[in-house]
């Protein structure tokens, strides 16, 4: 592209550095910030250089947070026995946005994948399988996506708890609510069958 | 969504009001950015904030540009008697990538839309018109979109300059280069025919 202002193409290029936002969109965007009044582009600005500079992760489940120790680490009306192992943060938000869960989490950080060159040491494995050492958690609900990846993970971290005090559970798999069956994956379809639930235990998710 | 830090929240917000980005994409950009060394969030910011606070718009044909004049506007090779009248600093861009014009431009800011409160008075088309009063523009190319607005602007640019001496033409509109006729729309195929060219004309253009 052929910027008429050198101003215009390094924040271009800045903001195409960012995942799924190519040279057009930057463009775009950037040009929408200059008919905007000048105030939103210094929010936008100093809201990520604040978060940058002053992000923390809970000390205990590694959950964002602006405080030492996570909101749902610290809130005691949470049941802390029961752990949910997650990738990602945003799989926090998305099991939080749900109202269903009552226990506490652990952030693992990614997955093993060693295409990607990430191994157990990238993780927080370690302080994962310290907490269950401890003895205070007795369910862990292994909730990592259904991949390759995922499943080197959760077997490599049952490998690490193996003979410890410490049920394990896995998020249950199945033909989504409100989906028509003759269009669900087959591996879905059979894993639906295989784990049935009775009739009566499906009442309280309506 | 639930976020367990304000400063993730709040960074969120501002990410989500540029068009196009929605809070989940503005998550996946903030998480993108929390993953990267600091330095990558300072660059974007400052990048930002610098284009925001010095940007100038040419005096003469209202591009993007970091002097009082633009780079096209000063360039003694471009021909001064010839004006292209766009409505933004991309069509700009998209011209000046083709490198098929040596002529200067004429950045409107936009097109006479009443829907969107945009008025002959929104526009730079008072400065258009003082110049070609002037006398220095021989021949003024309207390369607006052809929608309704893009005509209704061409037909005010038109009757403002009306009995001065200038030539106004309009680029042409035809079937793209390499594509089928047959699935071409008709209105396009239509003027493709009565607007055709001697085909000597063609050969500079491969």
């Amino acid at each position: 592209m052929d910027f008429s202002s050198k101003l215009l193409e390094n924040a271009v290029n800045e903001m195409s550095q960012l995942p799924g936002i190519g040279k057009r969109t930057a463009l775009r965007l950037v040009l929408h910030m200059l008919k905007q009044p000048e105030r939103q582009t210094e929010e936008l600005s100093h809201a990520l250089l604040q978060l940058r500079g002053a992000v923390q992760f809970c000390k205990k489940c590694h959950n964002i947070s602006d405080t030492e120790f996570c909101e749902i680490c610290t809130n005691p009306k949470r049941d802390s026995s029961l752990v949910c192992v997650v990738e990602d943060i945003r799989d926090v938000m998305a099991i939080e946005n749900t109202g269903q869960y009552r226990g506490l989490y652990h952030v693992l950080g990614g997955k093993i994948s060693p295409i990607e060159g990430m191994g157990p040491q990238d993780l927080t494995i370690a302080s994962l399988v310290n907490k269950i050492r401890q003895g205070e958690v007795k369910e862990l609900i292994l909730a990592l996506s259904s991949t390759m990846e995922g499943d080197t993970t959760n077997f490599y971290i049952f490998k690490q708890i193996e003979g410890m005090e410490v049920r394990t559970s896995t998020i249950a798999r199945g033909i989504a609510v409100g989906d028509e069956l003759e269009y669900a994956d087959e591996v879905t379809l059979g894993r639906s069958i295989l784990n049935r639930v009775p009739f009566e235990g499906t009442f309280n998710t309506h």
